[in-house]
């Protein structure tokens, strides 16, 4: 007895991973993707080099797009949105409005991998003068110009001679109301930090930080490798204040470590933006009626033991859409993803049967 | 066309939900475990509640347990241990050793679920005194008291009026070898420190730590719970030394955020003792033939987009098996590396169809 395919929202590298999943398991599987290009995030943000491997980030991911598409059970529908859903998995109705209009089509389960966007470093804080100052720019804007291999001071168009990374720019921060760790920030300055050392030798790095959450294998892997073979210098410090004397900006704060105040001036700083839940992931969440988190996120109910099921039987979630993740959380969530709906398929044809 | 059984090694988190999720799929399964319990660290070494939930560990556990059990996709081999293979898979000859003497058989793919052990505190350094000293223990010891509800100071046996966990023992420790960070200790030390609040109110709790790695949610969950809520201070320091003094075991270092040295007497010590390879990821990679990657886990060869690939084809490995791992990590691996295996064996029948 034939199934009803396996719906995918979202194409970054849980969407795709679990698109190439359910497919490698021989379910048929629709993926939709709002964008016009596969990939998600580090395709559309131009990620240079993937942590804490630094692989080529378009080359890793054009290899997982294209192992969609050229999979016969994977229907692909870009430039497409869900716009209405009704009944329940494994008979769900979903409505999709495309390039060619709208469509519908009955599918057995869902994976929502709607992922995540970045924190907006201007919103509801001026404190670091991303939206006043040229030479402040964030993670995302500094992985564009590292994967086109020049990394230059915006103001000047010339190699910066001192840069710095702020971490926690829109994490562990209850005034701007988000509580929680973005997780990946910390192994992704260090990797920055490579690879800004690898292009401008002569430049001064400099990271500030509340913590190193540079977890498990990124400790040596890219905390230890920026500090020993790439002499980055890892301040603790609260920054207060970025300011502009002259041509220059200026880093104000305290080195907790020292106990002193700092005032360093700075060719070009780097804002460690945080994740939160894209404008995908909550428009999804609504539509197909599932509770938040409390932070914003999917809700997942089972826990640290289950964490890719939803509060609705047949549809699950995956990766960023669910709380801060890295690659590896990404992929195998998408993993655990497949499974869980494969074998929800199973089990409705089981009873059927 | 019926393929070989997919052999699972290990019944931690990770090998009872590959071995649930491999049979999710509809394929059958040998979960292979060398104690007589199912369950892994978390069952053998009295885990009280899981992080950052808070849930009983024993009961989330047994549904786990109970779900494998009453599957009948799942052969079930307790006190036993795989001690020769040849071949290769889809057609991998393995040679088990259980209570009745040795038995062979034919897999077609393995999911190494061989987990970690924690590092032993007396093993190359004496500086913390963990054989010398009664009152100085460690995570592991203190989940066992917490489960049987009742934290005292074991020289006593009378409650304690101050504790203190020391993070980092056996980690991020170039001198002892192990390099990397084991990822979970902050996030259990949070929440220990919260059960023994919780069961001593009375008790004043200290945590010593370097950076605090309470990474996504669990930065409020269990961190800011644990200071906000339950009182626990924090104190970002290194410990130079464990001595006693009359009853009292004291703890000496400095305060590097305050930049002073410490000396505060304790009624417990808690050592925060991270992760290594376990003996039988040990073995099981000699045996499977397995590369080990630098720290002396098993290699996965497909970086961050494929975290559950081993060297050998067919041969895949979930959870601390590769790393350090936390619970949500190994669940997630364990299903993708059954999406994997299962992708594996259905790619041979097609060819061999």
């Amino acid at each position: 007895m034939e199934t009803h395919p396996i719906l995918v929202v979202g194409s970054g590298p849980a969407g795709l991973e679990a698109a190439r999943s359910v497919a490698e398991l021989g379910h048929r599987v629709v993926l939709v993707e709002r964008s016009l290009a596969l990939g998600g995030a580090p395709i559309a943000e131009n990620y240079a080099a993937l942590t804490p491997d630094l692989d080529d980030a378009e080359t890793a991911m054009n290899r997982m797009i294209e192992a969609v598409r050229t999979d016969p059970l994977v229907d692909i529908r870009t430039s497409t949105t869900v716009v209405a859903t009704s009944g329940q998995a494994p008979e769900l109705a979903v409505t999709m409005k495309g390039p060619k209009g709208e469509d519908s089509l009955t599918v057995g389960a869902v994976i929502l991998c709607t992922g995540f966007q970045h924190f907006d470093p201007g919103r509801e804080t001026q404190l670091y003068g991303y939206y006043e100052h040229d030479d402040v720019i964030t993670l995302v804007d500094a992985e564009r110009m590292l994967k086109a291999h020049q990394f230059v001071r915006p103001s000047t168009g010339q190699p910066p001679r001192r840069v710095c990374f702020i971490q926690c720019v829109g994490s562990r921060d209850r005034q701007i109301g988000n509580t929680w760790c973005s997780k990946v920030c910390c192994g992704i300055a260090c990797k920055e930090a490579i690879e800004i050392r690898q292009l401008v030798p002569d430049c001064e790095v400099f990271v500030f930080y509340i913590d190193m959450r540079t977890y498990g294998f990124w400790e040596d892997q890219v905390y230890w490798r920026a500090q020993e073979e790439y002499k980055v210098s890892f301040i603790r410090g609260i920054v207060t204040e970025v300011t502009k004397r002259g041509d220059t900006v200026v880093v104000k704060g305290e080195d907790t470590t020292m106990g002193r105040p700092v005032e360093v001036p700075m060719d070009v700083v780097i804002l460690s933006v945080g994740m939160e839940p894209s404008v995908g992931t909550r428009e999804m969440a609504k539509l197909f009626d599932l509770p938040l988190e409390p932070h914003g996120y999917i809700a997942t109910v089972g826990g640290p033991l289950n964490p890719v099921a939803t509060a609705r039987p047949g549809i699950f979630a995956a990766g960023a859409a669910t709380g801060p993740a890295d690659l590896e959380d990404s992929i195998s969530m998408a993993g655990a993803a497949a499974v869980k709906a494969a074998g929800f398929l199973r089990k409705g044809l089981r009873k059927a049967g």
